[in-house]
């Protein structure tokens, strides 16, 4: 069938206005917000309901057109940008909002997969529960998207990854069935944990179209720190120190080099030091507890007190109004921003045990220093995670100066994700892997474990249709 | 290949004294603790680490042979019971008991396959952290077989059950390749999660021989609270007031019908009321924190005073030491001896969504009596899980009555299953599906979920020859 007749049938499924074709209509859904992956597609179809995503992947199973779901398009592995062949739809699943229940009883409620995650929090908050998920995109990503990546972001510490958080999915497969895995059970061991593949998978193995997700009491009393450190070892043992006696009320701990701090008040206006002190790494940490009243400030201080006279904290302020905490969190929420404007950025989304995050650091700046001495290395990250962001910004003048930037970043990332590896890490703790990591994921894997990759691909997909090129190459 | 070759080949590489021919020997690793399934075997073989794991499942692969992974053979489902052909070997890992590693820093722990969860729970303890899985049969339960049937137990609702607690895997693949997924990490977005396929499946799709689980901070403080409560409607409200409150605090909330408390008072010498009011429903509450020197118990009753205060508690007892806190705790212990004395016993692991509680014990209880006039319904369960054991009691008089047991029992749970579903609910939540379960499994799973998991069990096991018989049946 030709690219036009699919066009016409989609159009005769959804109506006409909800299957774009031309330039202007389709450019925002071809590429990807930092312009690092453009693609082309036959339309960009915006279904109404988990049925017309159905219809629409029965037409591409019977047509034999790939299928590339979308969100938000927030992503940075470039997993919701077609090829540039041009034969592809762009299912956009931006309609599918509705909240079809929420269960303050039971802690969940289920949502269509085109809601924000913001949408979500707000409904969440409007029953008097959490949903804990905190991103920097929260405001357009999608939570479908979320699913599919397994996102993580600030409060993973504490509720952990999306992964954790899905009760349920309803998911469309590749043949066009509505598969309804929408139970909110706390507990359900059924067989083969069919919702685990689809959460993760990018895409590959269907479309989630809706989740039932857990919430959780709301935090009312809250506590944030900022922490002046000699040295990541003593950061982990701070760190160690607050969730011993804390527990879980340590929601978020976010790390940050004095490269990357100085970097944010360079760049960023209305940014400024909470501490005198200039130590190589600070801490921001927040303390909640859904316990009304609690002086966590006070708990906060006299722990830090501890590290203070032991030397493992060099400084420390307790935010004590939320103006405060918010110029605290503002540090921590603008780097994305300041290190775009500080020269071209090449960054890294490692994993490693917590215990190696010293070595992992300290190995992974020399290995970039050792193939650009001019990069300047900044690091952000989730401490407890063990998930530090490792920023390489090399000076913007290269971009005139005819050097290959794809290589040279290419060399970066290949000797970060060889210390990482080394360390018993991963290439990729929460951005996932799109088509920017996947040929990196097939040399990190091993065969034993891309081979039954292939093979649940192969499973469930066999026409290889499904978001193609993403996640694992088709087998053949 | 003959049997007695297989036999032979096991012992060239275990060397004879680890595999056992006579049925004195082999006997207890053929039948249920409870006595309800029986096979046969070639042979038990215990291998002593993952490299003999993996020779034997190569010679099974090689040979044709069934395998049964089996650990403490605790379960209740017949999932480590061989069929009777006699042509399987029994691979049993209690051999494989070390610890591989402990990570205080990044709180977590590499143990084998075979320790037993005692044995973890006081490794952690040892290195002054929590493992919080907690079950009736944590003395001889072993690891493998509680990551194989994702177990549950009484700290679900704060910790989740295994799936929840497990970073990583090693595992003997079908094929005698050992897989190495022991990674330590937080989090980690490469590609497919076969890890969780893995857990839950009950050895269908290889055999687990290690794994990275994660520890917690130690509870310092702790508050156990015995409530008598007029409904189950009144129990979800007190709960939902107690979480709401403290959190995750709660870390415990154990429900008991009038009619189980009874039979645990008539049965199990020992044993005392807490309260003087008789009541439908009973709570036993455990509250706990990481912070020291916190009355909770103070401020248990704060709480509990509302709610007798606005009728949803009729009575309450919180513990003023610990002889009383295990003497409430002694009440729930001991439901399955009590019940077990009682008459014959046919149980349930349905959960439901956490709301639709007091409807499904309502409807099924029901549907219990009209099924059996002459049962007694006892209910027993984890009520922030949603996962109420309801039992049926039958007279010991219908044993010698002549009437088929099986065929009752499977109209009891016939009549129970139905109920759960038509909630939105689950037949198995912790226990599994094993033998026992299978046939329902298919029915409540629906075609294509099914095919998806026979197309799973046959990518990964082709030859079938992985705890065959359990979980999904084999594809033909």
């Amino acid at each position: 069938m030709s690219g036009t007749e699919v066009v016409e049938r989609a159009r005769a499924i959804l109506g006409p206005a909800h299957v774009l074709v031309g330039p202007a209509d389709t450019a925002p859904f071809l590429a990807d917000w930092r312009g690092r992956y453009r693609g082309a597609a036959l339309a960009v179809v915006r279904p109404a309901d988990a049925a017309q995503v159905a219809a629409i992947v029965r037409l591409c199973a019977e047509t034999g057109t790939p299928l590339v779901p979308q969100g938000g398009n927030t992503g940075v592995v470039g997993g919701a940008i077609p090829d540039d062949s041009g034969r592809s739809l762009v299912l956009c699943l931006s309609r599918l909002t509705c909240i079809r229940d929420v269960d303050p009883i039971g802690d969940s409620l289920t949502v269509e997969a085109g809601c924000t995650l913001a949408a979500v929090q707000a409904t969440a908050e409007e029953a008097g529960r959490l949903f804990p998920m905190s991103l920097g995109s929260e405001g357009s990503c999608q939570i479908g998207g979320t699913i599919a990546t397994n996102a993580g972001g600030t409060a993973v510490l504490r509720y952990g990854p999306m992964r954790d958080l899905v009760l349920g999915l309803e998911v469309v497969l590749p043949d066009g069935t509505l598969w309804n895995g929408l139970r909110a059970l706390r507990k359900d061991n059924t067989g083969y944990a069919l919702k685990h593949l689809f959460i993760g998978a990018e895409g590959t193995l269907g479309i989630v179209t809706a989740a039932t997700l857990k919430l959780f009491p709301r935090p009312q009393s809250v506590a944030t720190g900022f922490l002046a450190l000699p040295s990541l070892d003593a950061a982990l043992q701070v760190f160690a120190q607050l969730r011993g006696a804390l527990g879980d009320r340590v929601t978020t701990a976010e790390i940050l080099s004095e490269s990357q701090l100085a970097s944010v008040l360079a760049h960023v206006p209305g940014t400024a030091r909470p501490l005198g002190t200039l130590m190589p790494w600070y801490l921001v940490v927040e303390v909640t507890d859904p316990m009304q009243g609690l002086d966590l400030a006070a708990r906060l201080e006299d722990l830090l007190a501890i590290g203070l006279e032991d030397g493992s904290v060099a400084d420390a302020a307790v935010a004590r109004s939320q103006a405060q905490a918010n110029a605290m969190w503002k540090l921590r929420h603008s780097v994305s921003e300041a290190n775009r404007k500080s020269g071209i950025v090449v960054g890294h989304d490692t994993a490693v045990p917590v215990a190696r995050i010293p070595d992992f650091v300290a190995h992974a700046t020399m290995a970039i220093e050792r193939v650009r001495p001019d990069a300047r290395v900044v690091a952000v990250g989730h401490i407890g995670d063990g998930n530090i962001h490792l920023v390489a910004i090399l000076p913007d003048s290269l971009r005139t100066s005819g050097e290959p930037l794809d290589r040279i970043a290419q060399a970066i990332s290949a000797a970060v994700h060889e210390q990482a590896i080394a360390l018993g890490g991963t290439i990729s703790a929460e951005h996932g892997i799109g088509q920017s990591m996947r040929d990196a994921l097939a040399a990190f894997k091993g065969p034993a474990e891309m081979a039954l990759m292939q093979g649940i691909k192969q499973l469930f997909d066999p026409q290889g249709l499904m978001n193609p090129g993403k996640v694992v190459a088709a087998r053949h």
